[in-house]
């Protein structure tokens, strides 16, 4: 059922554009550990997650940004992980150092979205997203994708959503 | 049947773009009262819609923004009502107090569209875009979205595409 | 077959985003006369297309544009056309005189896309589209969409896609 | 089998708008030669890809780029190539020498992609690709496309979405 749920959540994230290509992965927490998109697979299609235990030995096939997943999940109270890479969000993290939403949803939905630093992978990227997640639930790595925690994989695919609608809008809005 | 038509409808609004997530809400009037989708559900998946009586209680499941569709029926002979979130609409919403299309379409079926104030959910938005939809069919609320009042859900929806349309044109424009 | 033809290559300009809503039209050369498509039919589903004969009453439920494929016809050798309103291309319609693509592809298939005048549904954009027609094979009408005409569909609407194609780059560059 | 993972990656190419219309081109390398397109085919439907041999005649319905395919799997240990037309790709040629992405994934995957010239189906564009092919795995035709080299099918089409991501984020960075 996890199955469907991760490629019902995948596909919706393709259809609308913030994830493209095998990029991004999500997860959901489990018992004692989460449950993880394999690495190099594409999210709109069937996968089988991999479980990721909290203490031991991390399973080869799961997604290499489990760090960042395992931080969040430490740090906040969420029960699910959405990475995407959305082309706006993208582009305003490297000329920004956070988001300020202008339309109406993402003032609610997203206020401030923190943009923070890190390679891809280190550890240090999930201590800094980790971190800001606690203030936020959106945060955007910079020059490489965002990170959403929700109490549902729904949740953080929506808020995914949003934040790349305002930062559409922002974009749009600095060419007006 | 309500349900189909709904669902037919919500998959062109998602398909063009035009909402996103669970974003956006429709209603179809009826006998002493609407038709309305329900609150956070996704518009291209198959819904059931709640009705909502002019006089007596409103069902908790209903769109929060069932308002803002109670005052357009109350105000216009339309019978039915798209409330979309498209991007360029929004945007040219956050600078400009009505827009006015520059291609043949816009100019025939909504020449001009009224932008109006109004926080999502409250009483004063519903107020505004009633008042706004006596003149235009089509009315975008300032950073929020569109509200398109037609006939039928197609025609709605119809209003909603040309209103995008003609904004992303007039987007274009300014930036060549 | 007809109808399956006429859908095939309404879906394809669907999913490109070459029409939107239940604008554009089609039509195909027949005995005498040629099958269009449908007054406010979608171009995405399954339509009947209705026959116009080149002498004789035209049928109230043809397409309002027929006149410009009727002329269309007469002026040159094609068998099909399609009509779109791309985005990029309307755009472009209305602050120039003409399109010179600068994408090889635009080069070889549609390498100057003259800009015509007249209302939509007029006898004098027929003429003026039926002239220009005869020297390119696409033309956009200021401010409205392309036609494309071709010895069949799928040409008529490869010179549309390659069109809008050419604009889009065209636009982008304006703004590098 | 083959079919299938033409048309499979044909369809991923298509849904992300890496190709329209019936552009673009993919091979795979096979005994002796290599498999690869038909021309004028739509890559996103089931087709019946044509064995090209490295000595011997052409196949009149072999895609008119075989001369780039050809030359790339001589200089290069490749087993599948791509061709796309992607617009931000497209437009990017035309006024740089190279593109150098700005996101992490293209700083990974493709950190310098050259932009080389010739016309389409010329031996000297297929010469250019060839030899720029041997530095990096992603290559722009100058206003034409992009011509991405693999292990699988799914790499080279990879390759491609991820070039153009960095495009696209480029394009809009120099507009903010």
């Amino acid at each position: 059922m996890l199955d469907t749920e991760f490629e019902r959540i995948g596909r919706r994230l393709f259809a609308e554009g913030l994830v493209s290509g095998n990029f991004g992965n999500m997860s959901v927490l489990g018992e004692g550990g989460y449950y993880i998109t394999r690495t190099a697979s594409y999210l709109d299609l069937p996968g089988q997650p991999v479980f990721v235990p909290f203490n031991g030995d991390v399973p080869a096939e799961a997604s290499s940004e489990y760090r960042v997943h395992h931080e969040i999940y430490l740090k906040t109270g969420c029960r699910a992980v959405v990475h995407a890479h959305p082309v706006y969000s993208v582009t305003l993290s490297l000329v920004r150092d956070a988001v300020v939403p202008a339309d109406s949803e993402g003032k609610m939905v997203c206020p401030v979205i923190p943009v923070v630093d890190g390679n891809p992978g280190s550890g240090e990227l999930a201590l800094n997203i980790g971190d800001a997640c606690r203030k936020g639930r959106v945060v955007i790595a910079r020059g490489h994708g965002t990170f959403a925690a929700g109490e549902t994989l729904d949740e953080a695919y929506l808020l995914t959503s949003a934040t790349e609608h305002s930062c559409r809008i922002l974009s749009l809005l600095g060419r007006l």
